[in-house]
């Protein structure tokens, strides 16, 4: 098994970032525009991206402020199955997103290129936390 | 042990973006401005990030527009032993960068940095061979 690791830090409060990453506007402002969502356990979110394809994800778990955990239950065959946690921690000033998508089966170029991309829609996170504009799909940090 | 893998599509030749790999100009255009760097086998290549550290890389293999494989032999304590290589594809008329860290230790807070850290400065390296600028340290991507 093979995880995906980064983290970044947001000149915000962790009830701010909290919000960008559980709740419909939040995410449709960095992740994809084309996002439907909804701040609760058991909420099935669905994420597209226009021909570039989709992910669906189950809401395992949420603590305000603290936590986001979904499972992925549909979209690119690796990434089934696969989950992604959003830890916070405060830090000064600053919050801390601590970012991992478990249980990648294999090392394959499509880990690898979700890995970089990973880190480009965390910029847009952040871009939209502190300065009020992400980059999400389709207008993205190109890495092709 | 584990790796820290990336990719990032470069609309340009592969000798365009090995020589921003392997030269002196090239390497402190999207790394770091503090660089002293030769492109030969055996050198011994010099990263400087004022107060924030240091590498220093040994060249172990170059191969014109296809490779380049540095040994990291101080700085950061995590990063010495690793062995970073980038290897070139030329798909159409991009050229395809596969960077890989091998040999982390441990999966340690430094590594999960150092992998959000490693995307944005690719993102720089693309924007110099694209564009003719890169964001190499100290006007790197924050991602504090």
């Amino acid at each position: 098994m093979h995880d995906i690791l980064h983290c970044i830090g947001i000149q915000a409060t962790p009830q701010k970032v909290y919000a960008a990453l559980s709740e419909q506007k939040g995410l449709a402002g960095w992740w994809t525009k084309d996002t439907k969502a909804e701040a609760k356990v058991g909420a099935l979110l669905q994420f597209r991206f226009g021909n570039h394809g989709f992910n669906d994800m189950k809401v395992v778990r949420l603590v305000r402020g603290r936590q986001v955990h979904w499972h992925c239950v549909d979209g690119a065959k690796e990434w089934i199955g696969t989950r992604l946690t959003f830890d916070l921690k405060r830090e000064g000033d600053r919050t801390i997103v601590v970012f991992t998508q478990h249980g990648w089966k294999k090392q394959t170029d499509l880990l690898r290129y979700c890995n970089t991309k990973w880190a480009t829609y965390l910029l847009s996170l952040k871009s939209l936390v502190e300065k009020g504009k992400g980059l999400p799909y389709p207008k993205d940090i190109d890495i092709d």
